[in-house]
């Protein structure tokens, strides 16, 4: 009948000749080639990467004695490049040694990318390395985070000061700069925390989309302020996990010309030939995400064809490149290259014995020859001078364009404009009930007119999250200026995405949503959020049985609960307009704290006693009928169930009860408090507490005691209307009031 | 220089001609027309639904007036598919009505995919709606499960008992068989539980997968006694998730022949047009993964190029099927037609009657016309007959092949062979120090001889989570019968197709592993095991800080909290061989109740005292030195640090002290403890409690209460070697030692 069309474009897939070796030296960045830019000029005068090249390549004259291993493919000595070779060596010893001093790390994938990771480094990325933190440096990430040893000797090459000598040697221990997976807060230089595989070049996705949107809302015709590439190493794992499939897809809609991801195709993952899970078409999947592709076959030696691929992709604008590198894993090692063996254990000090032999490395453990050392060692002045360059470009910028700059300003260095937090809309009991989710949207409309670095949206949840932006339109590829980003069903690249947003710059301050519960599909991007001090704000809506009919696979549950557990994740449940406010104020004000703010569906009074400021401390007393901080019983609530409690109070007084009504809107914050400030609030006199909350009571003890009772619900939910529900799991304020005499 | 290969194949997916209408009647089911199989002569004699099909196409004569809508496309009326358009029609209403009645749910995607859910459950599907559990049925996913309401009319036509007309009147109601998302648990005739997008298709490669492995270990050349097919439905939100690409791919690598998937392809998500986040070439996509994709451009009155492209799917045998069905969401209703309005809210009365007189529709609500009613009534006769033809055939089986019969009744109504347990392997304090993640590999080979249902593996990482069966060969596309599946790194798609198997036939015992840190990346996955009681074994390793220089990255803190939290899962730490044994026990035991087995990487002795029977009971005394049920203190571990636990015990008792060792392996088990139980571990008169765990301490106040002290990690971890760490972050005997005697 009717014919297939399961058509394979692998056949379609070119080769890329080689080009013609010492052409050009590669000059990477465009701005510094394209005419309507100022030239370099002051870069050219002190130290261009073009003439100190060449001087590199001049020097290069004695070639070393490399003998092609059995296991790999022959070297082809068709190049006079010894000193890139001498270099790259270096960049395997230093892994192999590092990873055989700690007994213990990842040797494979350093040794087969050591070939591209050398030329990002010494030819294609500007970077400064005594100034990490440079504003428009290029963006590295290593996806592959277990490949940490190749960007640790990259950057030991390159001087940045976090990886001396010392912290090679102290790979994987206590307290050290290079710890087992890249870690952007041990590591200046590490821009992003990898090792769970795919985020990173969900990650890379997020600083390209930051470059995108900062160059479309800054650069003049005059002056390309904003203008870097993001590079990424990524693995047949990251390949495989979902997020990235996630993230790529975005990046192929936004068309992010600036990513450039390096596929390090060895065919080996830690079960061995990627034959036995993976063998899909990969190439045909980027080039139907929209990316432009390109197969570099011999990764382990073909610096020329590395370079034109490198060359090819910056010239594709309106595509990310994937470019695929097949390369072989530990190569150089006898016996163990190209097999599971060298991907996750120190190769042993007989193998090490036998590569060094292999390669012809004389060397001592740690050592970099002096002509390694000499060739890298311009990359300090190169780098000083790129900043300098930078740096004399936006004096011009603020001096032509002062609004600009000062809100580009605000997001380099995460200083925002004074009096932001008046922005905040305010609340009085008298104002109309409003699911909190719509008090977060007021909010957020507030503040993205006082914070330039206000950026985010949903995961195709936007207007039952409410988190437009009205006053924006969408990013989108050709509106990259624009402020709500849509995300699609992807809540994990989501959050990644948003991770590498927050890292970009610190005046960033990206937000996200989906349901409460879908954070399970994000939990390890919120994890790394947390771990990498990413102050992503989580708008989390929906968030309990008060959904109603959707039932519990949409009803979050354990989910506030395993927030609190996570560290360094402040989860914020506001009650009404003002404690949305104060979340907000919170979540903005902690930069280097993710923030997950759990939001109603349904509508909720604004009730009398809340502030902003009693949510910046976490728990607070919102009504109180006692005195000398002895009430006969404490009632505490979070969210919506505030309201419960706030009603069984007003009961129980008419009875005659002391009441105090405690909201506990973040543990976090109260946990921070002051001894004396809890004392206040939850004296330790008064054992009679009960807690409500529309979700587990596990954890509830450490508040409520072992003399207290915690109401929650301890099973999934049900699809009913949520009045229902509420009813049938006994969240109500009789429930309250019955527990309360029961203590009293 | 090189060209580009960034091609596009969009233009190369052919669409399939419509094909002559009332050819042969399509009977699918290839063992009905395969040579080599006994023909379904008894069936045919009772209700062949070849015979029924023709007299129903006989019967439909009468045009309804159907006009066409200004939003949709133009019906073409070329075809005299009277009969079948009123059943469409009908399912149609039954999704409106019931959504109106509501006034919640999802009308737009019954309404889009009512031609192929008719064409599938009237015309494709074998199953027995008076045995929804017969084995041999055809499963059908309805993984956008939004679209609830399309599958309940589906169920109701085709006579399940669960679906009532009552049952379609009390949608999303307190109680009802009609939740607001398919719930297999609440409905028979739900596969599995759907909603959390990305999830249903996966169950499907799961059931695919299950069906695959049982008919290549059990189908002999004369009795095709495993076969049928797995039917899904899937939408533009799940195909952004990332679960779908891992599991997809993993469909494809395994050639799932019998899995066939609709694309609904409606190009609308609740943003608003795909055209807005999801651009990527979904055709190519797959093509990349491995699937035969088809592209039906008339879903919503194409009936003739839907059954082609079934009998398509079916005939190609190597790959699993993509059916691209464009369809209009809302079809029908003639101002909300392919617009958002329409996904996930009633129509309102004003448009539901527009809609009724657009497509002609006359009846009250939730009215079955008689002829539908009549056409479709022939399913229950058909169904009882397939599974009588079916019965025969397995008791020839059994006849000629006992041994085979007997696991596969195993397996099918999964009673387990006697004694099964003592197959699991028992330790004394003289065994060997071990990991716990080795001796459950000594569990998991045990288990495998006496358990036929057992089967799973590793996303990756099965050399480090020991989860190779060693008499068993890779499940893999030419070795179905095998029972290592590897997963890949695809840790999502894991869990999900391990909910797939464990819901396709109750003797299943799927299990699949990964890092427990990793859990993260698989949660929404684990939280639909609980939720719809599929009893799938995680095996987790690396379970705390224990693994060492990998890092905080890699070093779970939160994780087990955050599964004590999460209802009907069960959280195993076992602390050493018993234990182990014990949690597999608990395991295998608990079918409806998933379990996550928290293991070591590093080695930890045999404990005295531990044994099978006490994880039986979740929490158990392994040594104690008091008398009168009053031990001075009670130091309580889990895992790893029982063995800390039991060495400052054996200090504390040279000092004198009455000193109670409990091992708390599963909290949950504990609790379902009678309270003289608990009060026998824990009695309440004992309030010097410490307990000591390498994780949060959340949670650990309501089992140490308010005068204990819980020992534990409330930051993220660091990479260092383990003892190193341990020391560092006080997880030592000297810290239990010191917090006892401030208690006592």
């Amino acid at each position: 009948m009717a014919s297939s069309s399961s058509l394979t474009l692998s056949q379609a897939i070119l080769s890329r000749p080689a080009i013609p070796r010492h052409g050009s030296a590669l000059h990477p960045h465009p701005s510094s080639t394209s005419s309507a830019l100022p030239s370099f000029s002051g870069l050219k005068s002190t130290s261009s990467s073009t003439v100190s090249r060449r001087r590199a390549a001049a020097a290069a004259i004695t070639r070393l004695p490399v003998r092609a291993s059995a296991a790999v493919e022959t070297l082809e000595k068709t190049t006079d490049t010894e000193l890139i070779e001498k270099s790259v060596n270096t960049i395997r010893f230093l892994a192999i040694d590092a990873v055989e001093k700690a007994n213990s790390g990842h040797p494979g994938l350093p040794m087969g990318c050591a070939p591209m990771g050398h030329l990002l480094y010494d030819e294609v990325m500007r970077y400064n390395p005594k100034n990490p933190y440079w504003f428009n440096r290029d963006r590295f990430v290593l996806s592959a985070g277990h490949g940490c040893m190749l960007q640790y000797a990259l950057l030991h090459l390159a001087g940045y000061d976090a990886v001396k000598e010392e912290d090679l040697k102290s790979f994987r221990q206590w307290g050290s700069k290079t710890p087992g997976h890249p870690e952007n807060f041990e590591t200046p230089g590490v821009e992003v925390t990898t090792g769970p595989l795919g985020q990173g070049i969900a990650n890379a996705v997020g600083l390209a989309l930051a470059e995108k949107h900062l160059a479309a809302r800054y650069n003049k015709p005059d002056s390309e302020i904003v203008d870097h590439y993001t590079y990424c190493i990524l693995g047949d794992g990251c390949q495989m996990e979902g997020i990235s499939n996630e993230a790529c897809s975005l990046a192929g809609h936004w068309g992010l010309g600036k990513l450039i991801a390096f596929y390090d195709d060895n065919h080996i993952s830690i079960d061995g030939d990627t034959e036995i899970a993976f063998t899909e078409n990969v190439d045909t999947r980027f080039e139907a995400l929209g990316w432009h592709v390109i197969w570099v076959k011999n990764g382990n030696t073909g610096y020329d064809e590395i370079r034109a691929a490198i060359k090819e992709a910056q010239s594709v604008t309106d595509k990310p490149t994937l470019i695929k590198v097949t390369t072989t894993i530990g190569f150089g090692s006898p016996n163990k290259a190209n097999s599971y063996s060298v991907h996750g254990s120190a190769l042993g000090s007989k193998e090490v014995e036998a590569t060094r032999q292999n390669l012809g490395w004389p060397y001592e453990p740690f050592h970099v020859p002096d002509d390694v050392k000499s060739h890298w060692s311009r990359h300090t002045a190169e780098g000083a001078a790129f900043e300098a360059e930078w740096n004399a470009k936006f004096a011009e910028y603020s001096k032509k364009y002062p609004e600009e700059a000062a809100e580009l300003k605000s997001i380099i260095n995460g200083e925002f404009p004074a009096g932001w937090e008046k922005a905040l809309p305010t609340y009085t009991p008298e104002s109309p009930a409003d699911a909190t989710r719509n008090l977060s949207q007021q909010n957020l409309n507030a503040l993205v007119k006082v914070l330039p670095g206000l950026i985010g949206g949903s995961a195709d949840l936007a207007s039952s999250n409410m988190t437009l932006l009205k006053t924006f339109g969408d990013f989108q590829k050709n509106t990259p200026e624009e402020r709500n980003v849509r995300f699609g069903v992807r809540e994990h690249g989501m959050g990644a995405i948003c991770n590498g947003i927050a890292l970009h710059s610190p005046g960033f301050v990206p937000y996200c949503a989906t349901f409460f519960v879908f954070t399970d599909y994000m939990r390890a991007a919120m994890r790394i959020s947390a771990l990498s001090e990413a102050g992503v704000i989580y708008v989390m809506t929906h968030d309990s049985i008060g959904l109603g009919e959707d039932g519990p696979t949409h009803q979050p549950i354990e989910h506030l609960a395993s927030f609190r557990a996570m560290p360094n994740i402040l989860m914020l449940r506001p009650a009404d307009g003002n404690e949305t406010a104060g979340a907000y104020k919170v979540a903005v004000v902690n930069r280097k704290r993710p923030s997950v703010l759990a939001l109603s569906r349904q509508k909720l009074p604004q009730l009398p006693g809340t502030s902003i400021e009693g949510v910046e401390k976490g728990g607070y007393i919102i009504s109180d009928n006692s005195s000398g901080n002895k009430p006969d019983v404490i009632l505490i609530g979070t969210g919506s169930e505030l309201e419960i409690a706030a009603k069984a109070a007003d009961e129980l007084r008419k009875e005659g009860k002391a009441v105090r009504v405690v909201s506990f809107v973040s543990w976090e914050l109260f946990d921070d408090q002051s001894d004396e400030y809890k004392e206040s609030v939850l004296p330790a006199s008064v054992t009679a507490r009960v807690s409500i909350e529309a979700a587990t009571t596990f954890g509830w003890d450490k508040i409520v005691g072992s003399k207290g009772k915690a109401i929650g619900i301890d099973r999934f939910g049900a699809s009913a209307p949520a009045g229902k529900i509420y009813q049938e799991f006994g969240i109500t304020a009789e429930a309250v009031i019955a527990a309360a005499k029961e203590l009293c």
